[in-house]
């Protein structure tokens, strides 16, 4: 990736746009984060929020609240909610996954232990609704409760998945919508309706939302098994070696020859791995296309987000939503 | 504690006068616990939701609301969501303290793992939010997301101040208000705000919760260091083992004589315990009475409950809740 286009990542020109907002909730953040009685909580805290996430979540709040001409102090609130969702779960799944590294540092529950992720993730969860419960609207609170039950739910079924073959790109689908699109759609559509955006442009921001967390993802899974350690900030094979079901693996086990069916058995599904299995496994999903096959699907929901919010007014944040859209599924094209 | 005594329980007969509200609180529970997608998460709350607690929080809500001449249909929606908090916050602490047993039967995350526990507590307190909003009280929703933050406050305070000697009454105070009796006072609070009660009659409610939960919180210490395993579901002594600085042991530590301080500081601060080291501390204790003023305490906080109620109606669910606080202390008078 050349200089010029680090320099022109959309999201990072959405960013800039909205500096003086994102100040707003950085500070806010900062403000409740903090604990009078426990100081172990801002600490593990800061040691996330502050390790330099892209901020994508709350961005998206603040772009569809004033695209949709937002003028109160709310979608600040909102922002700060949606991130503190996101830190949550970050600390959840962190225990959950028994990860070490996140954004290239060791994780809360390395540094800490996993008594205090599951406990500090808890505190910012119910943070965020106290912030939320701050905007006075209802409609607010009944997308942000729906959508964390949506993310608890597709991480449960997501573990009760885990190594199992027999996953479909349905069951796939839902997992995602749960990880990931469930607080990319609520983080738009909370922005929307803060803005009082009639139901057709709540409907849109919330459409982009789902399906550019859709494609985000299955942009993730195939970086897994390309990205560089340095870019993504995990390492290569790291999902197969956790024996995920990611989409490219999904539709390479649908086409499966007899002797790769035993291949993906014994890998993912006896969790026996041993040297070389990794490169095999790239070139059996690349004699099936099932990498290219994976990065279409990303590209259609790329454009399906786009697609979205044409109908949006047409201002410059409209025109950035649309790039990130382009962006994320521009690092597997 | 004969037959007859059994048969009488306040808590009981508080259960038997609101049957019906009880018997549409449970259905509640069960439909809302259920998730298509994930079988998983029904299976584990399951298995602690119908375990036989006693219900006493929910029980709490449905009483104040009745008290106080709620004729509506709310408070059902509201002792539901405080039961899913209480059982989120049980998944995620048996996780915490790597608990094996809970109400004489094995923890979910001993049935199932650790994973599950952490996202099943997860949905059922994104659950419990998507509760509270059915209600369309904003006031409510305050109370309980500020109770579910002081109830992860307080966890957090409790981590970090475990095995520390140097923990004071103030900080056990603060640690029992976040993790006993936040939820009790809030279990109340709302059944008043809900039923539309004057300020004065939601405060009275409010102290009557939070009394309770702390005379509840310290006679659990003091059954700890003298009940039977059949009774309180756990073993004498687990406590201790744990090394947890409840307040008959922070009592015993301040009247400390040096030799005494020795052996604190080698059992609770290092952890390095032998045999009869239980039945020694149990001695220390009895010498200096810790066990008694941990007692006094207790009736204190029962008495403050009792009195707080006084100025409510004058009607029999008020007598019972009377009762109640009573009854938390008979079991260590």
């Amino acid at each position: 990736m050349g200089l010029d286009e680090v320099a022109q990542k959309p999201h990072e020109r959405l960013m800039g746009w909205l500096a003086a907002d994102m100040e707003a909730v950085n500070l806010m953040i900062r403000d409740r984060m903090a604990s009078e009685h426990a100081p172990r909580i801002p600490q593990v805290t800061a040691h996330l929020v502050e390790a330099g996430g892209k901020r994508l979540r709350p961005l998206l709040t603040l772009a569809a609240a004033r695209l949709c001409g937002y003028a109160g102090p709310y979608h600040i609130h909102l922002a700060a909610t949606v991130e503190f969702i996101h830190t949550a779960t970050l600390l959840h799944d962190d225990v959950v996954d028994e990860s070490a590294q996140r954004r290239g540092r060791p994780t809360a529950n390395l540094l800490w232990d996993n008594k205090s992720s599951v406990l500090v993730g808890d505190y910012l969860f119910a943070r965020s609704f106290q912030l939320m419960t701050e905007t006075g609207s209802m409609r607010v609170m009944e997308i942000l409760s729906n959508a964390s039950a949506t993310i608890a739910e597709g991480e449960v079924l997501q573990l009760t998945a885990a190594q199992d073959l027999a996953t479909t790109e349905a069951i796939y689908l839902q997992v995602v919508r749960g990880k990931t699109a469930a607080l990319f759609s609520a983080a738009t559509e909370v922005g929307g309706v803060i803005a009082g955006a009639d139901p057709a442009q709540v409907q849109a921001l919330f459409t982009y939302g789902d399906a550019l967390g859709i494609a985000f993802q299955i942009a993730d899974d195939l970086l897994d098994y390309g990205g560089t350690s340095a870019a993504i900030g995990k390492n290569v094979g790291d999902d197969f070696r956790e024996r995920k079901l990611t989409l490219p693996v999904i539709k390479a086990v649908a086409r499966a020859t007899p002797e790769e069916r035993a291949f993906w058995t014994r890998t993912i599904a006896k969790g026996q791995q041993v040297e070389g299995d990794l490169e095999q496994a790239m070139a059996i999903m690349a004699r099936h296309g099932a990498m290219e096959a994976a990065r279409a699907d990303a590209n259609a929901w790329a454009a399906r987000a786009r697609e979205a919010i044409a109908t949006l007014p047409d201002h410059p944040i409209r025109g950035m939503l649309s790039d990130i859209a382009d962006y994320v599924v521009s690092r597997i094209n």
